[in-house]
């Protein structure tokens, strides 16, 4: 088994190496459009190499990890983007990329959130969505400012319409609790796996980017009269947290162990505990 | 055109004079369930007689409200049921009819919430849930106890597999961020009237037989250690009037002044309001 240097490790994660070509341009895209915009904003990756990359003892499971911390002065808490490979004992393999932005408390605004699941190359589930960090029933106006008026419902539509999409329920009730009403959740089957890379390209990329651009524009600036109250940034921090810690719960702490074995899961979830739960404002 | 009589326009609630036989036995059935099981705790319908029935100038919409309050010991603030029909241009006939219930603030359990919509006799929109009254993302534990441990999601599931079921979504964002996860939105189109009658006897009717016997068993009962401490009385009044209002605003002061005229409609509206606003705890 080849041991990867330092240098391998870092250049791993933007090069998604087992998700197809319109799945990592997709994926690439995005990673490039957050990093080229709040550049100024992001201190540089600096997770150990064995958090960079890791993989399980029989090498059937590899993964990649990439964190950025915003600056002290950025509403940005953390960007978050990963990707894992496991192969499956029926020959195929399940593929899931992420990304995902968390703010700080300093503001209110939503989050930006997308995992591509694929457990086959005609196969693919999308979610994303700019999660609200308040109860939407409590605040019409948040409601409005970055649900109603930003329109993201169009986008919606737009997959909506693709002839293989049909709706997705996560088997977790609070992925559904934590969601926007403007949630994009899909699963798509295809007939060929060109028609899948056409699908990938043409509507699931076009709308990905389409949702990162609105919470880039709405969501990752914060203008004059956005700040948070000193009294109300309590309230927020205590919901970022617990949002933080069930969504990690639910995303890895289930699967990571069974993927890649206790040792390499505690190590990487004991990580990106540690990002979840500086709550900085 | 003839007038009615008071003991008349009392009855007419019960009655549901336009729609179809398995239309009109599900919502019989379902406002005896509610009246039966919590009839000691519920005051009669005082509603003035032209606001338990009323119709527009012209004959061609017609409706019923009928409201009971709780007791002053009961948990329940009060149920409301009601029923709208009207002719459209088109030949045809609008058909809207809903139940629900709203407790006071000395509990925090989810309301009951179901309408029916029906736009011809061969198609059907339901939105059918129990509602939160907090933030599911803040509160997990209250997820668990209400949406998860209930199994609610396998009565989703259940009219899921009713071959003509499509997804329905609001229009309304507000409307699609007060449900649950576990929220029951259809939209059914059918082939023949025969048809929808048996879905709406067979899967429609029996889904929102359990859901309510759901709610009645879970929701409707505070038991000791479930009341909601004094302090946080006020949170729970301040999102249940909230919500109270821009339900009402999305459901009915937008279409009943076209519907029904601005003086009726104002009639309506105002009662409504009336109870919707007493925030009793």
């Amino acid at each position: 088994r080849m041991e990867l240097d330092n240098n391998e490790r870092r250049r791993k994660f933007i090069e998604f190496p087992y998700v197809s070509s319109s799945h990592k341009k997709l994926m690439v895209d995005l990673v490039s459009m957050v990093e080229t915009r709040l550049d100024s904003q992001l201190l540089p990756c600096t997770l150990p190499p064995d958090v960079q990359y890791y993989q399980n003892q029989s090498d059937t499971s590899h993964a990649s990890l990439h964190i950025r911390s915003g600056h002290p002065s950025s509403p940005i808490d953390f960007i978050l983007g990963s990707w894992i490979h496991c192969q499956l004992p029926t020959g195929g393999a399940l593929n899931i990329t992420s990304l995902s932005t968390y703010l700080k408390s300093s503001t209110d605004s939503p989050n930006f959130f997308m995992d591509i699941i694929r457990s086959s190359p005609t196969s693919l589930v999308l979610i994303l969505d700019i999660p609200p960090r308040r109860d939407l029933a409590l605040y019409p106006d948040y409601l409005k400012k970055y649900y109603e008026d930003t329109n993201l419902e169009a986008q919606r539509q737009v997959l909506e319409k693709v002839p293989e999409f049909k709706p997705y329920f996560s088997p977790s009730l609070y992925i559904r609790a934590f969601v926007s009403p403007t949630v994009i959740t899909a699963r798509i089957e295809s007939d060929s796996v060109e028609r899948m890379e056409e699908i990938i390209q043409d509507h699931v990329g076009v709308v990905a980017k389409q949702v990162l651009e609105t919470w880039l524009d709405t969501c990752a600036v914060v203008e004059n009269g956005d700040e948070v109250d000193e009294n109300e940034r309590e309230y927020l921090q205590k919901r970022d947290l617990l949002v933080r810690s069930k969504t990690i719960e639910i995303d890895l702490a289930s699967s990571l162990p069974r993927l890649f074995g206790p040792e390499t899961a505690d190590r990487i979830i004991t990580t990106i505990q540690k990002y979840s739960s500086a709550s900085s404002s």
